[in-house]
């Protein structure tokens, strides 16, 4: 089980500072869905908002619209290869948590499943935008609850010692970069 | 001087699809500005799009407007210093090319400058969706020029080799992660 405590809302946006390639997971009238999302970003720091690119042409965008929420789940390297997974499967066509053997434990406050085995993990509400949905794939969310694995992220702070879990970055073609060695700036 | 190879535009996404925070240039007008933003994200492969938050209370933002056109910088770790510096003085206070020495070169396509010593540079043209720009201070560009520094990303990829220059992951309070190791997960 994802050992995981809540993150302060305030601090929510450090989850997905750095750039990390995130799962989407959703859920609506007793269907689930997953799928990876390399374009996703912070919008706000308080209350803590975000956006994420959702193609229409996918089961997940059919779960989002129709719950209006949605959950943003940061793997780990651990789980890269079932993150490409859900990144070329559809949900159309098949259960990709039945078929890939994929765990999840219940959101506080969305009905999205939450991914076992992540660092970090977003529940979001969409802020309807409905012009950009359809013109450009772009939800925009507030972060309603957020938790953190203690070994990664704890007390508002990414894990700085080496050997610290990391998470991932997709480049294409199956490639990613690790998220790599944690360095200060003095001003 | 930075070396630079135009990329060909519906692979420049790759130059922000694994997160890295980038350094925002904008001019008008004989007036230019460079700030950072950890937020930005592709919002499609081609033509290439990007999504970018531009606070209201910068110059960049001014400078944006009015232009409609910026560029997107990828800086590498050894101009972290520098990155932060632009992310935390103000174009309305100081000239921060001048105080900072940091050197430029013209753009092919839009009047903002590009800055020496990235590693990719996106060339962009402001998509007007006025209603989120004003509600969330979010601007979506299109692409319209790309280059990257052939020893970071050539041939529509980044170079995988130990020891190619890396780009870099915000975080907050001056930490930021470098971009770590490359690796390939088999489909």
């Amino acid at each position: 089980m994802s050992t995981r405590l809540p993150v302060e809302l305030p601090k929510a946006y450090r989850l997905l500072n750095h750039g990390p390639t995130v799962i989407v997971t959703s859920a609506h009238d007793g269907t689930s869905n997953i799928m990876a999302a390399a374009w996703s970003m912070p919008l706000d720091f308080s209350p803590p908002k975000v956006a994420v690119v959702i193609d229409r042409n996918t089961r997940t965008r059919e779960l989002i619209e129709a719950s209006g929420e949605f959950a943003l789940n940061i793997p780990s390297r651990h789980i890269a290869r079932e993150t490409l997974a859900v990144g070329s499967a559809s949900g159309k066509d098949i259960d990709k948590f039945r078929a890939l053997g994929l765990a999840t434990f219940p959101a506080g406050s969305v009905s999205a499943p939450l991914l076992e085995g992540c660092l970090g993990w977003l529940e979001c509400r969409v802020l309807p935008e409905p012009t950009i949905q359809d013109k450009y794939d772009l939800f925009l969310g507030e972060v309603v609850a957020a938790w953190a694995d203690p070994a990664a992220f704890r007390n508002g702070h990414w894990v700085f010692e080496e050997g610290a879990p990391r998470s991932i970055h997709y480049i294409a073609g199956g490639h990613f970069f690790e998220t790599g060695e944690a360095f200060e700036v003095e001003r």
